[in-house]
């Protein structure tokens, strides 16, 4: 059990983080983190967090472990302002989705003062978002990836790990930071553009379409209603991972496009099995 | 009440269609035609259907609606034989999802000989086939698209709309084959294909990713399960307004790449909340 653990950012994944933490027993103070006081206070509220602060330095100063479960892009700028405040044994991790560029600046700052940090990526979330759909079963079954950096103490990687699934994660996943980069820019960052895309065509130049539109288009579209914030800043920060697995993408649309026109019945349809058994062998 | 209703196709829809027809009373008498016997026998044994044929002339034979269940392209071939075979006062009908050819088959026949035929595209279906998941309520509040074309007397769509009615359609929608196909390939057709490409190109390209998909992933590619011959079929019969529905999706992708590549996170947001927004506005 943690003595203090503080959550930056109390949102959908922060909120969720701390009311498992709270349930579940995992620490014995929880101390919110946010810009908002007002925001903050639902949580207080209803017994989640034992503190709330807009000082982060206060907030993260004496937490054994502390998450940044602000989005993507506010983690890098918030990390040296953390590292400061946090204790000489404290345990820094986050909850970001893309994660070189946090790992790198870990590493950066981790050569001027060790503090021990430990990228984490649990793949859980909704469309929705803020601290008022946080739910203390979010992570439960799901996979959470952890990213040891070079300067990760092995001690830090396991505590970290040992948090996850105590919050009822079904597998924890080690990678590191690059292939975590391309693997969820392949499985869900470009996914989530195509989706937006997806809508985006149709109600440019065939909003009439969507008047007949079905279950397959709605699950197929549904990410699209994501966070755009959260979105935006995803997208930009996995830039590069994404670029390539949408290359990947293009490629395997290209060939079915290419079956099609070619109007062959038999490799179109071999070509379609595949992909259907591929889809089927998803755990 | 129909005196008599022959269904061809005794699959997901054509069970469907059936069961409904005997649940809420459409029909006195159901005949199953199919191409083997066997396969036909546990509609016959759960009570389903009243008799079952191989032979399609003498299945359609003295029906009072004929709905043709089968895949789209063999809607065409079969059309011919029904054409010839069905009483004077028959009323035909299809469930295929691309209509222009069978329309336009339809007419060229009716100029020979004048026998009712009105096209229809129920939106309900299922990733899975067969008569074993056929159920009476796979048209519960579902659209249906019944696409008349010249040649269709107005009493022949009337009876059809009211069929579909009375299985339990939310809602029955009028357009011409042209526009039906062109609505349906933007929200299905081209969605199954990007579904199964987003899933090929990570099981080519970055397979060891799949074992971290989360929700998102499979919800976005659960359609790529889908049964091969049919949207082998489909695709096809499609092909023309599946290649102009091509075009919106990656007009709308390329632009959005354009927003992540430029990096302007304000122009970025506003267009993914913009998407949002559609999507939000889905019925």
């Amino acid at each position: 059990m943690l003595r203090r653990l503080a959550v930056v950012g109390v949102g959908l994944l922060g909120g969720s983080v701390a009311k498992v933490a709270r349930g579940h027993g995992l620490a014995r103070e929880i101390v919110g983190v946010g810009r908002d006081e007002r925001r903050l206070r639902p949580a207080l509220d209803d017994g989640t967090l034992d503190r709330v602060t807009t000082d982060l330095a206060a907030g993260v100063r004496d937490a054994d472990l502390i998450v940044l479960a602000v989005p993507v892009l506010a983690i890098e700028t918030l990390l040296p302002a953390v590292w400061r405040a946090a204790a000489d044994d404290a345990v820094l991790t986050d909850v970001g989705s893309a994660k070189r560029a946090i790992v790198e600046a870990a590493q950066r700052l981790a050569a001027g003062r060790a503090v021990a940090f430990v990228g984490s990526h649990p793949m859980a979330g909704s469309e929705r978002s803020g601290f008022e759909v946080a739910r203390p079963d979010l992570f439960k079954g799901a996979t959470v990836i952890v990213t040891p950096g070079e300067t990760s103490p092995p001690a830090a990687v396991k505590m970290v790990t040992t948090f996850w699934e105590g919050a009822g994660a079904g597998r924890v996943v080690l990678l590191d930071a690059d292939t975590h980069d391309r693997a969820v820019a392949a499985i869900s960052h470009v996914p989530h553009l195509v989706a937006y895309a997806l809508m985006d065509g149709v109600a440019r130049f065939q909003p009439a379409a969507l008047d007949v539109a079905a279950r397959g288009f709605r699950d197929t579209t549904r990410i699209a209603a994501s966070e755009s914030t959260m979105w935006e800043e995803i997208f930009l920060a996995n830039r590069d991972a994404l670029r390539a697995g949408l290359r990947d993408f293009e490629r395997a649309l290209a060939d079915l496009v290419r079956l099609v026109e070619a109007g062959d019945p038999v490799a179109l349809r071999a070509a379609l099995d595949r992909i259907k058994a591929h889809r089927e062998g998803l755990a």
